[in-house]
């Protein structure tokens, strides 16, 4: 494992999500995977179904990430056109890939239906195919992009096919305090200060059944300054005259 | 109603969001609010609690699109900074409002909860207060950029607050299909072209109960040609042997 930051800018691409038709439930996901492979979402965008903004959105972002990975358009439909885009953006010409043809053609369907779907087996030339563990169309990557499904169970069942080549994986824990951000906000600056860019502290408000509190969470790479971090957290929360609440960490406890 | 297109881009500021610790809810929310105002979400990015991403992006936005609407970090917390990058990107300073101040200090708190608290008072120099029907402090605006809360049940306090001058209200209608998109793609790539950019017509497969089918949705403003290309769709879907599913509209029917 590196110690360089891998980041990943995620493109969420289709109308519905900004028409709020769909809610988007991609992005978590993704980030959860990637975080467990040392690679950070720095950015997400969802933009629409337009050329263009596809193309130059692609662009962007491989130039300045290590990974780029991109949900939605790459169905059957007028509005598919995530494919295209891509090879757009790298100036390539569009192919029939044969593995995916052949995928498609063996399940039998009329030949009209067959040549719609067949545009699911169009990538970039020299793409390589993402497998689908739904047993359906493949994705594709190219360089470092990664084109994905848009529909949650079935990105679900490709990402994992992707190998990262990661930095240190990022680790985080949490400790709840019932009481208001403010009421410990100066303590969590000094901590966040004292630890610098290593430790990452985030404070969230949350109301359960009516009564208030507020999630301290750390992230960061190294485990001994998290467990460091998190106790001058719940030192911080004593001092300001409560116990800390409930405690947890996303690796294991020996 | 002007027939101009109206368009907002929606900056989610937060790194829990990229992390994947938090479900983003305000996306969708924004997006159904402006479509009843004749607002279209023309692009959405999730961004980094870091300075000069917040600044770039809010300089980039709202030179490019009608509003700009942001969401989280104005909170009392140290990775609360978006009032100060709103400051720097409008080259403005960040001062106390006297109306958050008095709000904030009208609940008691000992004096140094109550200095923590006064960090939510901070606004750009000339910005308009953004009412919180929660009672908690305000969000503000400054030219085409309206900032808000990141926690829905606060944002869902504020939205409603704005007034948006907004072009034509964009609806909707849908009809289910209980075929593969593939099957009526071809169909729908006409009709769509028929209506050209009047009508955006949109496919989404879904598996109700192991029932497969696809959602066909037309959006537009004008409800006379999304009646008839509803019916178009629904002809389409009888022509390749299936009745039309259920079918909804997103306005009033007489």
């Amino acid at each position: 494992m590196s110690d360089r930051r891998v980041t990943a800018s995620v493109l969420i691409i289709g109308n519905e999500i900004l028409s709020g038709r769909t809610q988007d439930l991609n992005l978590q996901y993704i980030a959860k995977h990637l975080n467990t492979r040392g690679v950070v979402v720095a950015e997400a965008h969802v933009i629409p179904d337009i050329r263009d903004v596809i193309v130059s959105s692609v662009n962007s972002a491989r130039s300045r990430h290590d990974y780029v990975l991109t949900t939605g358009g790459i169905g059957p439909t007028h509005d598919d056109i995530t494919a295209e885009c891509i090879a757009a953006a790298f100036e390539l010409p569009l192919v029939v890939d044969e593995t995916i043809e052949k995928r498609i053609r063996s399940r039998h369907a009329p030949p009209d239906i067959m040549e719609n779907r067949l545009r699911m087996a169009r990538i970039p030339k020299g793409a390589r195919l993402i497998d689908n563990l739904t047993g359906g169309p493949p994705g594709f990557s190219i360089e470092n992009v990664y084109v994905m499904a848009g529909i949650p169970g079935v990105l679900q069942a490709m990402l994992p096919t992707i190998e990262f080549q990661g930095g240190s994986t990022i680790r985080s824990c949490s400790v709840t305090a019932y009481m208001g951000e403010s009421e410990i906000s100066r303590e969590l600056s000094t901590i966040q200060e004292q630890y610098g860019s290593t430790i990452d502290l985030g404070s969230y408000p949350f109301n359960r059944n009516g009564r208030f509190g507020t999630t301290l969470v750390m992230r960061g790479t190294d485990t001994e300054e998290l467990c460091n971090a998190l106790e001058d957290v719940k030192q911080a929360i004593r001092r300001r005259g409560q116990e800390p609440g409930e405690v947890s960490y996303d690796w294991e406890q020996n």
